[in-house]
């Protein structure tokens, strides 16, 4: 690989970068009120996000299904949802709960490590959420984003590798000049396949205090990082090694 | 119209935000340097933005050729303009003459009436440049957008209804909802007429010191200002009278 210093940094969101499930379980329950005090919210934020983004997500990408927008993929399995966890919502309030993923709050270390990160190099999301979501949720969030990528710019989901080719060519960058942080070892995998640089950021707590612990990190991630602080005193480090492209250290 | 708040201001941003003529000839004389010293730079500039910008561009909206990316259209015509200006470059730094339109300076109110406009309102340029243009224009130039929407996200260039249609869709925002900022007539006109409210921020010194006078507004337009830090002052003026759509004042 060329000898050139890392440019820009693309960030897996959900999950990585946000809080997803503390955002709906506190926003699904503050907009069921006493009709939601008997709800197990974290069973239904989990269940949301597997079979109503992870499911259908990997759907598109194996070509089971065309591309759908992911607000109407989080839209269309509520009903299911709503009856399976008794979450007492009507239907004219389902598009009030899908805009709640617009507006989930950051991990703590996140707007610090974004503003650190920053001075040095181009950030932004590359996320399998909508552009719409993705602007909104930094605006609300204050994360500084350079500017926003959402996968929807290519009628693809991660980890297609149409997504990773098409933010190379939006931003006009090799892929040895950026770098995929994120918390989903399958994302990074595929974005080092296709030669983009990569940062694990495992977060034990995205599935919950009762969560199985996140996957050891593959022996070609570049970087293993514990939040975005560690990462940028990582990449601030003149003496870090590069694993797998010592010519690269900048 | 219906009665609903402001959401998002678009911006055009070569001539409205950043002063592409002098970026341009002080970046093409400093690189041209000691060859560079008989060259007439502004009426260079001049035709670059005319021959190789407007002119192409208007081509692609009347289909009379493919959409072409942007800093392919800047590169094409520099032969035939080194050669009628005698700039002294050669063919190899024709590239590094191109990517000066990504370094353009903003106009001296553009940064402060941006952060301003920026605390009740989302942002982001709506504008012909592509898109990593745009975006490292901004990340040099300091222009807080809350994301960056470049025309080739849609395969289409200004006044091309189908960029704020795309505009639109990537925001998820109806017309009445977004206004488009802009120093040319021609862009604010086919942005009303998709629903959009208008903003003419006129340029005098868009063209240099010696230009035309720019044109007066329509009266359709629902806001002219001098400047953005004077557009934010309107905007935020709770007594502004909204021309057009009184019952959308906020």
């Amino acid at each position: 690989m060329p000898d050139r210093p890392l440019k820009a940094l693309l960030f897996d969101v959900f999950g990585t970068v946000v809080d997803w499930r503390r955002g709906v379980i506190e926003a699904a329950r503050a907009l069921a009120g006493r009709r939601g005090e008997d709800v197990d919210w974290g069973a239904f934020a989990d269940a949301w996000r597997q079979e109503g983004y992870l499911e259908p997500i990997a759907q598109v990408v194996t070509g089971a299904r065309p591309f759908t927008p992911v607000e109407e993929l989080l839209g269309e399995v509520l009903p299911t949802l709503a009856a399976r966890y008794r979450i007492g919502l009507k239907t004219n309030e389902f598009a009030e709960l899908v805009s709640v993923w617009r507006r989930l709050p950051a991990w703590p270390d996140a707007k610090g490590g974004l503003e650190r990160l920053r001075r040095r190099h181009l950030l932004a999301p590359l996320s399998n959420g909508s552009f719409a979501q993705l602007t909104e949720m930094a605006k609300r969030a204050g994360l500084p984003w350079d500017c926003v990528i959402s996968t929807e710019l290519f009628g693809a989901y991660k980890p297609d590798a149409a997504t990773y080719r098409g933010a190379l060519g939006l931003l006009d960058l090799d892929p040895d000049e950026v770098m995929l942080v994120a918390a989903h070892p399958i994302d990074l995998r595929a974005a080092a396949a296709c030669g983009l640089r990569t940062a694990y950021v495992p977060r034990p707590e995205e599935w919950g205090p009762a969560a199985r612990p996140p996957a050891p990190p593959d022996p070609g991630f570049d970087v293993v990082a514990t939040d975005l602080e560690a990462l940028a005193g990582t990449l601030d480090d003149p003496g870090f090694d590069w694993p797998a492209r010592p010519e690269t250290r900048r």
